[in-house]
């Protein structure tokens, strides 16, 4: 028996990309949700299942130029899937107008202007709304905290693994913060869906390298939310690599705790850090998550340990970059700040 | 201790797509070759492994804009891997001026004009010179045919994969010429190494899908060996397939015979008839062939059957796209220009 | 607002298979069917979660052994995803204690034992019950057919995509009973999840290969659908071959029509054939399905044309085999034993 | 003209598994040596390509069972691909009667009886033939060192890449020794060829994980090799994964210097400790590998950085793990225990 009350309405903005894409696979199952508009530049006109026919009766909405006016006009809520440094214009607009929005981009996650500038070299493209934005990496917000918001920057999805991977040991003060190495391996959807000759089968299949080294653009994201955490500055070792695999976020993260710890003690911290949290799966001593345990999944499976020989600490985290990485936190997003159970379409 | 004799120098033009980079692999180790020249407009001024870091210490050749001046200055013999369209222009230009050519593009494979121009939707590029070119699928050329010709057109590779499975059956008159099927699978690099959405790993990977039914480019090419092959026109269904691996074709073929055989007769058919062609293997009756058999060699492997419940045969045959299906092939047919053994620098 | 009614209680007999575990992710989302008990005879006493990782906090069942009383104690059907031969006497007991079983093997489908005997190369496990099973092939039965039965022969998986496929040509009686020819390709979850070095990663992977060629076992189960439809017993060309891909299965058939068609005529006939069957979805005229479009669907997609340069018609057909191939279309054939919508749980 | 002076002939023990296969690949293909002997428990009595169909034609060599008799009467050299714990005592018996043993197994790598019989849980199967064995990794061994050996440990594949890896920075004693931390990626061939669950198509594919971590047995191997470097002991921080490849390793290591570097110097420093070594290549500044780089080659490329924000040096080394991680590695030392030019039959 479906639900009856009123539904949210929204609208994805540059649906045709893998996140946009994915929106469209969670929320045509959201039963509180009512998706009113898919937006796309390049196949306005189009009906959404030519560009990907898997949607064929499914979701056969047609594709719309992006129309601020028509957005405020049909939807409550405004998910953005567009590039950074063109999303926050857009934003702005919307918010202007009485919409909420939830940006898929990178343009309100870095709360330093200088970091923005720096990493995307860019001048900030809308600097005002910066105060406003809750940075929506739901598990580590105190509860209550999205309610009512009118703008969330959603989460990178590195950052996403291993804000996750590391947040029990840094509120835990139990490292030491110049020791952090973050070596992470992504599927190829996070490159999204462009023309691009280095994304090609024969170039990826079979393949694997990293890339960005020292140099990604989600170092300063990784490290203002450890930061924030750790309650001081720090920074970490970010390597990205590309698996030849669609969809996925795998992050080995090491440090160096102050003191011994055992597998025990190390599990006890996570569980009870992510007591509460339906979808932080820390999983049982001696297991390390897989891939295919969270793909098409809003989860993050943790597996960690305390190496004796070494003294070191081994934290192992896995997400769905489409999913808990991006479309499937923002709908967790929406449904925090509507005061809805935050698991809503989302199991 | 390698050959010391005169070495023929011999120019790629288009060296940076994929079956130019399969010619400069085969090529590095021709004990009688030497390469002179490698030309691409995109990369020109670039280093061959500053695209293929493969080739790093092993071609480090300099990328140049094709000059036919210079190419006729420092080779003997040019493949052309350029678009169909634009290569005979080229070809006829370096023919004038004394330079054999060996064109892997499709300009010069169909004897007619008019399919050139129903298929390929352009005015042919250089009719003068068809009568010229020579369709260079080897084993079924009569010995000698290639030696001392100047234009070699290099054939594609699906007609290839079919040509070899179906010639034996077409040249015993054994068939009902209505009744072929060829249901074709091909990796991606078939595609080319270009920017394109269709291509990217995220849409190819988990995917398969069959494309251009009964519209392919290749059939005429198909359809023009078969009925010489049978001494009369026929026709053929044609369906090719993309697979999710970056090498390799593999084309399953039915005909109807006029009369019953058996697993025996019929590959005592095929092993006759491929006497002496040292890159067609006729596998064991009961055997099949498999793209990891062939891939990242020169032979084409064919498994075959008389299926008495049926009545009809099944022919499987795979090669590699690249090299059967177009580099090794084409160095196949530069052996054969120059009297040498065909198999050299090809095993 | 979830469905507050009775349940309906389910066992997966054989659950840590590749079958077991899509039926597991399929139901424990269905509103009506609550999952009782899953049996496995090698991880018996484990966590499903252990097996699978993916389910933890979604499936945490332990797995038991398989005990006919207890499953008549706590379930109303059963699905059997056991191995055929073995399957067939663990139904029979079942039934005579009054669990409806939904029988996944082999057993049942054949209504001709001494078809069962030549091509399984054993005795009939249980001739008895054959009069009383139903093939469930839902959009080829007339309505209601399910309603209410006790013993359903659930479809293998190629006989269901080819069969979806040539249905409506065969109602029609439109094409040549000794012309089909059914060039399928699989994923290799078909082959199910035993130790085996043909399908270990390294030997599929960059392959690709035809298997059992005019000798597999789903031959005369595709030969009895098509031969009902038709009216008259016919023999099909039927290959399978291996993908290197987890799931799907895309079928190629050819056919020759008794006389000529269009697309548009053609594409008519399918669309009425289907008409008012929610899983079938008759592509528009120049598409064809791709495995991506049905991959964790229980869809069956089909694109279809008339060549007029052969006289031939290309059906392309499309299904997950596991989920419309297997898993899937049993969930379906439940809901229509219970007089249900038959989309409950699978959308 | 191919070389006529007297051949060096060789068994293959254990030749049916992957790294045996490599070995024939690359075997037949070598100007001075004569394959004389395949072996294989397992298929004995089989034509090796009846177990590789790409074989056929190529090295149609029977497989015999393993007699130590028949070694000795027929081959100078044996090449032995056998289980750790049972290559021992082979080489023993091999070597007692005068054959020279390459041994790709574990059983000579560490000199410390106590590590293997801790790490390997086994007695060590020969501890008086250990003072005899070199350990293979030509790069880091002082020229001339491998002439004449009789008894060749061939190193493991994930100590090969980490140690080339590092060894410049350790030889130049750089970096704090506590510091390192190696995280390695391997296609699925390391796992060898036998009939496994983990390591099926439909696990491994679209899948990634860490596995045995801060436990895998090539612990102790990488710490001998890095010691010894070092001068002093020294422990790593070892963490492998595995990639959804066929071949390759990639290895991302991490350490802390003692003092800033700049990516010059630290190229610098490479290329001095390399130079001569044909099978290294460092990469220019600012490039770092790819598995597609270095699969079905013997080389190992190095790709390396210093972060001025953090200070850490970033090093990337990859090798194909069946050629320089194994049997190319192999070759190499048995052209070195010949005094021949190391990269003979290998590139």
């Amino acid at each position: 028996m479906p639900y009856n009350g009123p539904m949210v309405t929204v609208a994805i903005l540059g649906a045709t990309g893998y996140t946009g894409k994915e929106l469209v696979r969670l929320l045509v199952r959201h039963p509180k949700i009512s998706l009113a508009l898919l937006t796309s530049e390049q196949y306005a006109g189009m009906a959404f299942p030519e560009v990907y026919p898997e949607f064929r009766t499914l979701a056969d909405y047609r594709l719309e130029k992006l129309d601020v006016a028509a957005v405020a006009d049909r939807a409550d809520v405004a998910f953005l899937c567009l590039p950074h440094g063109k999303s926050a214009a857009t934003a702005d607009a919307l918010l202007t107008i009485g919409v909420q929005v939830i940006d898929l981009s990178a343009d309100f996650r870095l709360k330093s202007v200088r970091d923005y500038e720096t990493w995307y070299d860019l001048p900030h493209p809308c600097p005002h709304r910066l105060p406003d934005a809750v940075y929506g990496l739901p598990e580590l917000l105190p509860p209550g905290s999205l309610v009512g918001k009118s703008l969330v920057a959603n989460p990178g999805c590195y950052p996403t693994s291993i804000a996750l991977g590391l947040a029990p040991l840094l509120a835990e003060k139990a490292i030491a913060l110049d020791s952090i190495i973050c070596d992470s391996k992504s599927g190829t959807s996070g490159a999204g869906r462009s023309a691009s000759v280095t994304q090609l089968f024969a170039e990826v299949n079979n393949n694997f390298y990293a890339y960005k080294i020292a140099s990604h653009r989600h170092t300063p994201e990784i490290e203002q939310t450890l930061s924030a955490l750790a309650g001081t500055p720090l920074r970490v070792q970010f390597t990205p690599h590309l698996l030849p695999v669609s969809r996925g976020i795998l992050s080995t993260l090491y440090v160096r705790p102050h003191s011994a710890w055992t597998p025990e003690t190390l599990r006890d911290l996570y569980t009870r850090f992510y007591a509460g949290k339906p979808f932080v799966r820390v999983l049982p001593i001696g297991h390390f998550p897989t891939l295919q345990s969270v793909v098409m999944t809003n989860f993050c499976d943790i597996g960690l340990t305390y190496d004796s020989r070494t003294g070191a600490i081994v934290v192992v985290s896995a997400i769905d970059n489409l999913t808990k990485g991006a479309s499937g936190q923002a709908i967790q997003n929406l449904n925090l700040m509507f005061g809805w159970d935050e698991t809503l379409g989302l199991r």
